[in-house]
């Protein structure tokens, strides 16, 4: 009878109190449309992410001397101090020109379905071949890429014990070394300890703004790990906005459908990642918020539900790893000088 | 009897084995004319190195808003990944201008007699003052810096703990928390733990060479604890080199006898900081070496004797400081945006 009594009181204390280990139907719903960042790093198969490649992307990734000029490294607008961006609307290269697009955030980026807005490149291993060569940011030459690196007796050390094997100093391998570094390039926040089932890790204001983000819709697409970043979408399904001129994704595929589509940006420390959308033309959060709205929702949001978005969306502004300085080998008389022409 | 037959063993034995801590010549000679680095960062007794002001001014170093372009922050010239310059001869600023000087290390910066090339800033402090508003650099004001961070909150917080007091955020503070934070980047090297008694820490090679530098004379400006920046000199004192075209000091002072003179710069991590010379026109260690014995002691310096130079000098680079990258607060919708005109 006593073992009755005790089994029945527990039962009355659960029902009554919900204890902590009870899932919300926020959390539920939450689970549905998102996911917490992976405890580790996720590496491809055929690009493990040994210490050694660790070591040597991490150094390629700001080596000056993968530009044409010494200038730019990825760090120069993939900035790690920050938001892994450089916080322009369009990023300053080789000769001061200027790309077309923002540069998108480094962190959690590997977790997306491609890179770049348009998803040309399909890992970030491919995405780091791009920027090195392209003219309005660093300028260079594979040649002159592996002249740089292979006049230098620590990188060919490097590369060696990154990449055994007879070739290991190659454009792809420097961009694989590269990949791998950002791939462990993720910054878990308040979000992924709601996610995982702490469910005081949201403020009571940032669990209503996740509510009014999954049920006005912006779940539909901003879903997933990285809350973004796993699928396209046309920028202005509903109602186009008026700056917007890129084509998107249709100067890859060149399929009639794919005007204006873009990939899907990542919500993931969105506070740090401003200016906002593929021309980078809006600085504001809410002001953001509110376009998506209307844009691919055809909702004209109140103050309050851009508000409340807002303290959910700052609410993934995550960890970012404690990153040591590399020490980057010295050039030799044997190294191509910088070129500023 | 006893005890005096001790005593002249142990007179014998030191007689003739040289024990371990006899100082050799070479060392009481290096012991004139250089002196180890202090094993901690020596502060301004008006600007003592707190560790709220060494975040802070850590956060400044890396901070790209204090260009007007948001591009450039102190570590695009004086990259802290390696030598603490940027490898050009000339470094690249607002709008792909090129500044008149290359840019000097700012490692053991703090320890010279005074700042930049002609020595018109009398300390690090004061020279953190120049870069940010000269034209071919930063090209910012004070006013826009200062709105800049004052719009920030978190550094709002962090001058105020840097600084206590009413007045915290100002430009000279600013100049002030980098300066103390540059007091810190000190680079021991072998040479120190040579000077410091342990005549092991050199090679054999390496003595030859430190023993070539002074009896060459080129210690006579190179020297002190930087090996180099204790003194001004002017360049080609016995035969001016052809490229000089730079009137340096007299640029300062307007006095004839500064002609061609500069601060003699300090040679640790000479093997990083390359492209030598205040126009960065020679990119060879070697090469510069030769030039130096020629137009500085009018020696043609054999190639031995320049190899054995260049192994002493390459003992001088140092250990590098583990730097973490700071984590930099974002801007708000109040902070003045990046301007690249």
């Amino acid at each position: 009878m006593n073992v009755l009594k005790v089994l029945m009181a527990g039962f009355l204390f659960f029902a009554v109190t919900s204890p902590a280990w009870a899932v919300s139907d926020l959390l539920k719903e939450a689970r549905d449309n998102f996911k917490p960042l992976p405890d580790k790093p996720v590496f491809k198969a055929d690009n493990p992410g040994t210490a050694a490649k660790l070591k040597l992307g991490k150094a390629l990734y700001f080596e000056t001397r993968l530009s044409k000029s010494n200038v730019f490294s990825c760090n120069s607008c993939h900035n790690l101090a920050g938001g892994g961006v450089d916080n322009n609307a369009f990023s300053t290269g080789h000769k001061w020109n200027v790309g077309g697009r923002n540069a998108p955030t480094v962190w959690n980026a590997s977790l997306h379905i491609a890179q770049f807005w348009d998803g040309r490149a399909k890992d970030v291993e491919a995405q780091a071949q791009g920027p090195v060569l392209a003219d309005v940011e660093m300028a260079a030459t594979k040649d002159i890429v592996l002249k740089r690196l292979g006049s230098i007796p620590e990188y060919v050390v490097m590369f060696r014990k990154a990449f055994p094997g007879i070739d290991s100093l190659t454009y792809k391998n420097m961009a694989d070394a590269i990949g791998a570094f950002e791939r462990t390039l993720l910054t878990p926040s308040r979000f992924d300890s709601f996610l995982k089932g702490d469910e005081s890790a949201l403020t009571a204001h940032e669990k209503t703004g996740l509510k009014i983000f999954m049920d006005k819709g912006c779940a539909a697409c901003h879903e997933g790990v990285a809350v973004g970043g796993g699928m396209y979408a046309k920028f202005g399904v509903v109602n186009k906005p008026a700056f917007l001129k890129d084509e998107g994704r249709f100067g890859v595929t060149k399929q009639e459908d794919d005007k204006n589509v873009f990939k899907v940006p990542s919500l993931r420390n969105i506070e740090f990642t401003y200016p906002y959308f593929n021309d980078g033309s809006v600085w504001n959060l809410s002001e953001a918020v509110k376009i998506m709205g209307w844009t691919q929702l055809g909702e004209k949001l109140s103050a309050k539900e851009i508000g409340d978005i807002v303290a959910f969306l700052n609410s993934m502004t995550g960890k970012l790893p404690e990153i040591t300085l590399p020490k980057l080998p010295a050039s030799t008389p044997l190294t191509p000088k910088p070129d500023r022409s």
